[in-house]
């Protein structure tokens, strides 16, 4: 008898557990549906994941205040004094022996709030959830997404932007929050322990930024190669540096009595774990993505079944992480990393098929998961038990957020335009600036660890920070953009095509689109040849001569771009196939790289929309694979400025909603049809 | 300090439990290179499940006798004496209080055990995640990959299998079994209660059949549409009934002191329990494919957006699971129904890019899912420390699987054949028999419970069951095929597309195929207009007439079917649209009968080849919709007739491995060349 209740109440739970879950998935139901009918109606002032946060919201107040399920007091009640907290608990009821997992410490003052609130704790997942579940294939996505050739054009930034930025920004927040705890103190509004190390480790999870709401609008109007692939990189990169950042403040414990004073030793530490995890996940993250790289150019059989080579990619992926997890480093950099050098050399040795169905499913994975995480965001508001809300802490986060990014920005962009020939403008800075959003990294930071005074007051100021950023600083990045005056065009289609007519709207849209684009100077500028960076100049020889050839099928063969000296190595290097495929296997790199020629314009032609129909049967030129590597990036950067120029040709589409509009998300798809057209 | 040492604790409980996962996902890996070794070398006597069967058996034993972990002690050895054991524990630790939630019963013997052996049962999985995360993924893609139009032409046999021959099964193998149960307590060999609801149910999870390794092969080698069908169809739906059978089993609980004796009463409330829990899950499952099919019929827009349309499906399809869930109804019966549905209806609504990522998520998370359940299933015969094995039950176990499959299949095939003009064959009957293959669903419902010593001694048979029939039915298919004679046809594929040359071999293979399937007499059965059943029929005609018009943009417009009286009501149902679309939009059923025409063979035509390459370019006609059910019937009847003419004149690819094999997998795209050549 004892068994069946036991049984039945296992059956309750998983019930209830379902019951949970389903309202999550129909959050997301509402929300997809939701997204749909504001990118038909072209209505740009609220990003899937602000909805989701919305929707989140409205749960929260029902689950709140509507709902109360009366507590089942039989299941919580129990204590039994023990002298430690084992991970596996046995308890022996009556002669039989029941496992119980240690879930986690639960503050005193929330002992009667567990047995109050059975149905909000049951809506709370473990926060752990967010960092094995949630944020790898986001940040995978992330780093398969990146375009690539932008991001290396723009590396040194970028990387300038996500260390120095990053840190930078840290210690601003975390000495500016210490001067606001220090205030509180003073006059009697702190209810805890503060300590300058939790201001730090506040900076270092607020430093994250997220701007994928700004981003969706950047690609919807095709914004700025150059100033898209600054800001994703950063955010990337950053994502990284925060974590490994805030799990190095974490580390800081000088040893002795007093805890929370300074102490180099236990400083040096804490920079040492930073450098140790950041190199040692950086390590792991690109040797998983050289392995599958390897395997993929080995077992070149592999083709002729994509669902084998899919099911291959993901696993290896994944690997990545749960390996950077088992050995101590982190999981999500690792896997940033990972996805970066599939991306780079894996992608271009799977089939056709293999690369739309990665592409597909980490989309996918990608999608949901972050409008689960923004859900869940909104959510946790009304159902989360300790939030501490301090009027002076919340002032003082946003104030510090902004002073951050201002610091991080502004006097970096000045450094690096000292040095780049092709300078970050003001109203790009300005932007950047403006889309320096929070979003998932800095909310599954801060929620992973809620269980001092400190923590929870960091977690709900985190809540505001990005409740308040997604909404605003996303909401209107149309009008910033405008306001910067930063070239983007309305999406570009074929109207032709579909309506067989010539609309007059379209050339006024075109017109204006160009009047907004082309800026004062009237003159657009394009880095060329010699504006490329060195250190780009300098990576792109060595993977395109060494690194490509070992691990794709693309690029010279190896003995071509080695010394003489070095031909048997090169010979046993390369396979036979190499050569023989030479031809037919270009590099896909071009495919990563969708906003390339399609952001650039027409400029001072306003006769564009009458030969647009024609302009694109004319193709664009993909040659063999050049032996040398100069001559290949010569032609790759005059490429790309002849797809300006063929591309430049192009029909605006304008804003009435009467036509179809052609698929955002699959650019790929529109881009082949024009080339078949 | 005390919090550390917490911390410490978790953080190596993670690091330990994602050792572990990586374990599986690097035996997976290994799985996919060696499965990709085989499928390039033709080599068919181990499917990938066997393999991952043996790869998991190694690990087992590497696990269970080379490694030994001295096991933490601080970590288990803690008991504490309460009255119950409620779901959730608070454990008071000097002043602290921390969660514990509960994992399970734990028999007195294996106490010690658990202390030991840390790292096995760190491998094991919570029972519950096959149910709730692995079988639905499966489940759902079996229903969604169903072959429509064969299955529905065999609807009633499938139904009488199913059902009938399932429910007979589970009773003779229950009985068979109740009397090794009465003989080994006789000579003393029974350790424990077993009941006859124990023989029950274990009649119940043996009788769910998995033929997916005969199943891949008929594939593969391109065997009969209508065995296939019956295989498939009877595999899929004897899943559920055996599902819902053993729940209902297990409810039975007659009231009074003797708990184990008949009781008429019980007995129904079991008849009923199976009944609404059947209907339940069916009736939600369909309801929530329907609800789907309306939302993306209504939503066309949402074709634009594939992404969304996707994601769309995927949580609509996995609520399913949920909502069976917390409903009280089985979740993979609902998902099933769903799944089915969903391809039916659905299916036509999706837009081309949606139908193939949905198609290709489906099939990547059943690849995964499969493969990792039969590789735990190796894993756990080593790693699970209750295996009771009785050398009477096991034989007595194999014998009642035999007995129970050959009184299912032979008499109902008899009693079906007195219905069928398209009679089930002898060797059909012999081949379904051998292709009771036991496979995930009976190893799922069979660790779901293994508290007692009954349900022990069952999991540990039912493994061994379940080994011998993947391996040794399995890996014979081939060889039963060709001795039964049936038709099958070596990787139909183009040679000269790919070679240019004209090989001697190509027509000797072509000759022994045709050899071997046109049987005796020489001239192959087909069914015709008249042949097809009246339950079929109905169907179509209510399906055709009614259904598809109302959630899909195939089929007649409403009111061309439905009576004049009808005309308001049928306006309102048709969206204007449909009109519009009538002539576009054709019904994309014929894209899920992947092995319609493929199957059926060019007789009597040696001269076959030469003229393969030209007969492609005639294509197959594809009208428009007709309005007359009747009409399109037969017309698609004919259709089918029509392609038998056209693709029988096709080579057949020789046994040797120089030539690049077409991707087996994605029958699809073939057909798309063919089409397009």
């Amino acid at each position: 008898l004892d068994n069946i209740v036991t049984e039945k109440k296992a059956e309750e739970s998983h019930r209830q557990d379902s019951a949970d879950l389903l309202v999550f998935i129909l959050l997301l139901t509402l929300t997809i549906l939701t997204i749909w009918l504001f990118k038909h109606r072209r209505f740009r002032f609220l990003h899937e994941t602000g909805l989701a946060m919305i929707y989140g919201l409205l749960v929260g107040v029902v689950l709140r205040y509507a709902i109360h399920v009366p507590s089942d007091m039989n299941n919580v009640t129990l204590s039994c004094n023990v002298n430690a907290s084992p991970a596996t608990l046995l308890v022996n009821v009556s002669g039989k022996f029941y496992e119980y997992t240690l879930k986690g410490e639960i503050s005193a003052n929330d002992v009667d709030d567990i047995q109050d609130n059975e149905m909000l704790r049951k809506v709370t997942f473990d926060p752990e959830v967010f960092f094995n579940i949630l944020l790898p294939p986001i940040i995978f996505h992330a780093g398969y997404s990146l375009k690539q050739r932008h991001f290396f054009r723009n590396l040194g930034s970028i990387l300038a932007y996500a260390f120095v930025g990053t840190v930078v920004s840290c210690f601003i927040i975390g000495l500016f929050m210490y001067g606001c705890v220090m205030l509180m103190k003073q006059i009697g509004h702190m209810g805890g322990d503060f300590f300058f190390t939790d201001c730090l480790f506040f900076g270092a999870i607020v430093s994250a930024t997220d701007p994928v709401t700004v981003l969706a609008i950047f690609n919807e109007l095709q914004v700025d190669a150059d100033l898209y692939a600054l800001l994703f990189g950063e955010s990337v990169l950053n994502d990284a540096v925060a974590v490994v950042l805030s799990s190095s403040i974490v580390a800081y414990q000088p040893e002795g009595d007093n805890t929370h004073t300074f102490e180099a030793m236990a400083m040096l530490k804490s920079f040492g774990i930073f450098l140790g995890v950041f190199s040692g996940s950086f390590a792991l993250g690109v040797a998983t993505g050289v392995v599958t790289a390897l395997i993929s150019f080995n077992f070149t059989k592999l083709r002729d079944f994509p669902l084998l080579e899919t099911a291959l990619f993901f696993l290896m992926s994944w690997s990545t992480f749960l390996l950077a997890e088992a050995c101590g480093f982190t999981g999500v950099v690792a896997v940033l990393f990972c996805g970066m050098t599939q991306a780079h050399y894996t992608f271009n040795n799977l089939s056709p098929e293999s690369q739309d169905r990665t592409k597909q499913l980490f989309e996918l994975l990608n999608f949901l998961a972050e409008n689960f995480i923004f859900s869940y965001m909104g959510l946790t508001l009304f159902t989360f038990h300790n939030h501490v809300f301090n009027p002076i802490f919340i002032v003082g986060a946003f104030l510090a957020v902004f002073l951050g990014r201002a610091v991080n920005i502004y006097p970096l962009s000045f450094l690096l335009n000292l040095g780049r020939r092709n300078k970050i403008s003001s109203n790009f800075q300005h932007m950047m600036m403006f889309a320096g959003l929070r979003g998932a990294m800095t909310f599954a930071l801060s929620i992973r660890d809620t269980a001092t005074y400190a923590r929870q007051m960091m977690f709900s100021t985190t809540l505001l920070v990005v409740f308040f950023t997604v909404w605003i600083c996303g909401g209107g990045t149309t009008q910033m953009l405008s306001c910067q005056k930063i070239r983007s065009c309305f999406l570009v289609c074929c109207r032709l095509k579909y309506s067989g007519l010539f609309n007059a709207s379209c050339l006024m849209m075109d017109f204006l689109c160009l009047r907004l684009q082309i800026g004062p100077d009237g003159v657009e500028r394009r880095s060329t040849k010699h504006e490329s960076a060195w250190f780009f100049r300098i990576w792109y020889n060595f993977d395109h001569n060494y690194l490509k050839p070992i691990l794709t099928h693309s690029g010279p063969p190896l003995n071509a771009t080695l010394p003489a000296c070095c031909g048997p190595l090169a010979r046993c290097l390369t396979s036979p196939q190499a050569y023989e495929n030479e031809e037919q296997l270009k590099d896909s790199d071009s495919d990563l790289i969708l906003n390339d020629g399609d952001i650039t314009l027409s400029y001072g032609d306003v006769t564009v929309s009458t030969d647009a129909a024609g302009a694109h049967t004319s193709g664009t030129p993909v040659g063999g694979v050049a032996v040398n590597s100069d001559e290949a990036l010569d032609r790759e950067l005059a490429f790309g400025d002849h797809e300006l120029v063929i591309r430049g040709t192009r029909l605006v589409l304008p804003m009435d909603d009467s036509e179809p509009p052609l698929p955002l998300d699959s650019h790929r798809h529109r881009h082949k049809n024009e080339t078949m057209s």
